[in-house]
């Protein structure tokens, strides 16, 4: 089957497009507008793109009427987010963090879920989750203005937290651990669970 | 564990960062040169960002003697290029396309694969692979200019090829059949065979 984009319906290439480019990564995300009122939120349009400096990117679409979505407005007014990582044990309180609730309702709250203060932002930590990466903002790149058009949110990471529980014998982050769970079509995840190894030739 | 950035080696927040980010999807991309010449090879900083119009960002590092990957200087000079699924059954051939072979050396040669014209773009798709996009540049964007600094390669995808075997009975891409492999930290890879289902709240 081949599907041209020039003529296709947007919602339809979106579908097509989140089963073509699988599995996805979330980024589970705290922000704080400038009155320090924190959002947590799910993004699946999200990966490290470079090391030097480190470099995530990550892409809220906008709401149904047009608006932008808290991340985005609270990443655009304080210049900062966390990434944490959406973990096996944790996915139904992602999940839930989905949910758009009225702005100034705290996704935290609903999940049941606690924060912890960061070292480099302002953006705090969600405390149940291993891993944490403190992210600064470098630049928004719009990519169109319409509901499902990209907005890439392009930060750098300043500062990395890891539960040693995730570290193995040499004391480095160790794989096998981390145990995210990853974003596929359709309302499918999939578990980190089934690991193999091949070297580079 | 806290690991700050500023005064760590990019090579070691490199190898953590990849940990961190997972698991990361596999744009399995094809490319040609100014001559017609195919290259092949697998980006794990990849994804989806936003669908009206659809864009796909993958991220080539540099060699390490400081150069452009072929990758990137194909797509630079002819505008397009081909993400070809990276499925289980094609794992070791993949694996192997990412050897750095001279200028002119083909990995699709050395994978013993064969390609298949596309419709809209001078990149050809991958025949064995069951799923593609054909890209078209729209932006490269630098990040920093050292060898582990991210190049955003920002393209729309214009035509998808999707093999009927992976369709449901509505005729749509059945997220359970497409089989991707995934990257992780270290040389780990995941399969997407432990999938479950969450309906957004």
């Amino acid at each position: 089957m081949e599907i041209e984009v020039a003529g296709s319906q947007p919602v339809d290439i979106y579908r097509l497009l989140i089963s073509c480019v699988t599995p996805r990564p979330i980024a589970w995300v705290t922000s704080v507008d400038a009155e320090g009122r924190v959002n947590l939120a799910p993004f699946s349009f999200f990966n490290a793109f470079g090391a030097d400096p480190p470099i995530v990117v990550i892409a809220p679409n906008r709401k149904s009427d047009g608006t932008k979505k808290d991340t985005l407005a609270n990443i655009e007014a304080t210049g900062d987010f966390v990434v944490n990582a959406a973990v096996a044990d944790l996915a139904a309180e992602m999940n839930l963090s989905s949910k758009d609730l009225p702005h100034g309702e705290s996704e935290v709250d609903l999940t049941g879920l606690s924060l912890a203060p960061s070292r480099k932002v302002k953006s705090p930590r969600l405390a149940e989750s291993p891993l944490h990466m403190e992210c600064v903002l470098r630049q928004v790149l719009p990519l169109g203005d319409r509901q499902l058009s990209a907005n890439l949110v392009i930060a750098e990471v300043v500062l990395f937290h890891v539960e040693d529980r995730l570290l193995d014998e040499q004391g480095r982050l160790d794989p096998r651990k981390v145990r995210t769970i990853a974003r596929l079509g359709g309302s499918y995840y999939c578990h980190t669970s089934d690991l193999f190894e091949m070297k580079r030739p």
